[in-house]
């Protein structure tokens, strides 16, 4: 059982203390603002939401939290100390004096700061080598990142061991090659923040309009690939030189004249495009962009389950494809493509996403009948009781399916369906028989349907009795 | 039926085309390389493959696509003309007169370009008011984002027109409010490739380092976000007014020396923070932040479906988690959290799911018995054939959830495997009768499993036919 020690309790100290906490292991808190507890228990409660949810599987049992009064308990014996007091390198200085006077020598001192230096936190250390920063990202409980920036004095035993315990608890500690203020991606949210500051200024676009701007755009593609693979897939089959110079010459277009812009020398152009083999040359610019279009997909998908960002978009264009129901005939319930997000690693759609497309296709019966989103919210509904599936055919990624349905129980409560999800060529994939029942959603009973859901369900079964429709 | 010109058939140009003929238009295709067709090929191939997969309806059939010889073919008639050519002005210039010699006057004229302002393309120009800037992002049949900027030459009327136009094939125009060069995502996208080239050129980072810095911290933060609500968190409840006193001031830090700042002046502050109440006011910090990490959770774990960027970590991560299968009493398959994306609008676990725990469940008895990953690469497998499930309570996002599995069948080609899904106080929430068969890869028929596998299966059918496990 390992513990860590977190110094300062804010937003960041508070997201270290979850990562480690529901990760296993024990945590000493020292802050010595009262509020801490309440912030720290804010945090908790998010992470206790959100992290396990990542996992397929339990995560440890959470390791025990102890708030202490001194820094000497918070930090004597631990493995991991983390510093995340402001950012004031004489308030870093006074803490790294205190922390080292009673922490074990073998202990790492990561420092939570996004500007300094390693090697100005070392400054007048009795021990620098045992200081490191490890910059993390909000939430530290969900975003893996943590730029870990070692001075010289720091060994690589003890990057290595860092690197190590980072892991972990599930975080990637990008080891930057040489110290500088503000590391790597402070940087860039600098740059951007000063950016947006001059739009919002001279009237371009309000801050909803620059975040729309990123959101439905270029962040998607940063989330999955960051810049320069994005750009070595623009700069196509021709590679990255080739994309450099269509677009280095912008740097010395008219609104970047008042930056200081490095030269894009033949040598420097070689470098990046070297990098940038190092990095992607094992895949062609066709595998990227399957690969960059595969993560845009999910992505998508996931926020449009969430009906959020630019999922929010997806539906509104979505609620003018949904069919209407033809029931002069075979019902066709569900017609769709197979989303990568539905299949396993041979690419075969996973058995679960069966019982999804089944669902699916209830659902429009409820639509049709009137079982609708309306009439839930009125307090009625039908709930699943029971589904037996057979599996007939195995089914890809892109392949696009139907269900065709018929009602073969409409009397009273009961609501019985049999669908049949099918390629386009009529092979049958796999069959459903849904029995569902009609549920009061304020008693939790089953009860009767009313008005038209009920004339309109036992008007289907009556059809589908009198003829074979599928 | 509506119809699109297309006026250069690159990247660009082949994602405009792939939009608006997946989404039911009719598309003319104009650009004078031979190579054209076959870039275009490749562009419809990669979005035929994607854009339906977004939606869970068909999307409309696809228009009629004509390669045109001559400009005219192409743009008489077209209701959207969209150009694409080369970044020079004289080129556009030339072009949209060639295109107004023939179009209708009511179709709209929209540039891709990226940084030419409409007042510029408009020069010269017989009739300005028909061309407008609607700038793109790369895949354009996939990212919704539009940059629409009209110059004062432009009507109210025809931006609304191209507004509805755009969003009827699942796009998001954004009008920019005063035309600018480069519009406003690629002044962000030009402040980031500035910052990277100094970090490649000092050694601080790779190409893949950087965008490694990107794609597990900030970028996820803006693919759902962006950059000011994402800020709006961070600075908590103190609100937007409060962040830009913390973090201004480190617009003056060193490694900003060279670049020209706006003065953070009262007035630009209280603009900022007047805009970001009008943008995220309505919800609280608390709520800013569930739905920031409820977005994060659904792209991490949509992204460890790919194994890919993040979620590639995630699955390093959770290899350490996998419990081993304790058999000595009731085996417990399947111990878990029920995530935000497995939920409908109620919060209640989609049906489809119950079905996708039942499948994890035998797939944790399956790497029990060795039919693992080694023995499907190496040809065998079991197959689902029938699942029938009894659905008895409901459950949550949030819940933890366990699955107790037992071997009811275990002879011959034929693995039968009961399961019960529980709360962790024993609630039972639904039951799974399982029928799996044994098969031979290469042949697709059913096969008997070979050494260990059939002599663990049929201990495990001894050992639950003895007694009741569970």
């Amino acid at each position: 059982m390992k513990t860590a020690a977190i110094i300062g309790g804010g937003v960041i100290g508070g997201g270290w203390l979850a990562r480690f906490l529901l990760n296993g292991w024990d945590v000493r808190l020292y802050d010595p603002d009262p509020a801490c507890v309440r912030k720290i228990e804010a945090v908790l409660e998010n992470a206790r939401h959100a992290l396990p949810m990542l996992y397929d599987f339990a995560l440890p049992d959470e390791g025990r939290l102890t708030v202490c009064a001194t820094l000497v308990e918070a930090v004597a014996g631990a493995d991991w100390i983390q510093e995340s007091v402001p950012e004031r390198l004489d308030v870093k200085h006074a803490i790294f004096a205190d922390i080292q006077a009673y922490c074990s020598a073998q202990a790492i001192i990561g420092s939570s700061t996004s500007g300094f230096k390693p090697s100005e936190l070392q400054q007048n250390s009795q021990n620098p080598q045992q200081i490191i920063v490890t910059h993390p990202f909000n939430p530290v409980y969900l975003l893996p990142l943590i730029e870990l920036v070692p001075s010289p004095v720091n060994s690589e035993a003890l990057i290595a061991r860092a690197q190590d315990l980072l892991r972990s608890v599930g975080l990637y500690p990008l080891r930057v090659r040489k110290e500088i203020d503000a590391h790597i991606a402070d940087r860039f949210l600098e740059a951007v923040w000063r950016e947006g500051l001059w739009l919002i200024k001279d009237g371009i676009a309000t801050t909803e309009e620059i975040d729309d701007a990123i959101r439905y755009g270029f962040g998607l593609r940063w989330a999955q690939m960051g810049l320069f693979e994005t750009y070595r897939i623009a700069g196509g089959e021709a590679g990255m030189a080739h994309f450099i110079a269509q677009f280095g010459p912008c740097l010395k277009w008219p609104w970047t004249k008042l930056m200081d812009v490095p030269e894009l020398t033949e040598e420097l152009t070689d470098k990046i495009a070297a990098q940038s083999d190092a990095q992607s040359g094992d895949k062609s610019i066709r595998e990227l962009e399957r690969l960059r279009d595969n993560n845009l997909i999910v992505m998508l998908r996931a926020l449009k389950q969430q009906n959020s960002a630019a999922g929010a978009l997806l539906n509104q264009h979505e609620a003018g494809l949904r069919p209407t129901l033809d029931t002069n005939g075979p019902m066709v319930t569900v017609r769709r493509h197979v989303p990568v997000d539905w299949t396993d690693y041979n690419g075969h759609m996973n058995e679960g996403r069966y019982g999804q497309v089944f669902s699916d296709a209830a659902d429009a019966v409820m639509v049709h009948v009137g079982a609708d989103a309306a009439y839930i919210k009125a307090g009625k509904s039908y709930f699943t009781v029971e589904t037996a599936v057979k599996y007939l055919q195995e089914t890809h990624a892109g392949s696009v399916v139907e269900v065709h349905s018929k009602v073969t129980v409409g009397a009273g409560k009961k609501l019985g369906l049999f669908h049949e999800m099918r390629r386009l060529d009529g092979t049958v994939l796999a069959t459903c028989d849904q029995l569902m029942i009609h549920v009061d959603l304020e008693t939790r009973r089953s009860s009767l349907p009313t008005g038209d859901v009920q004339i309109k369900v036992e008007a289907l079964a009556a059809a589908f009795k009198s003829e074979d429709m599928l």
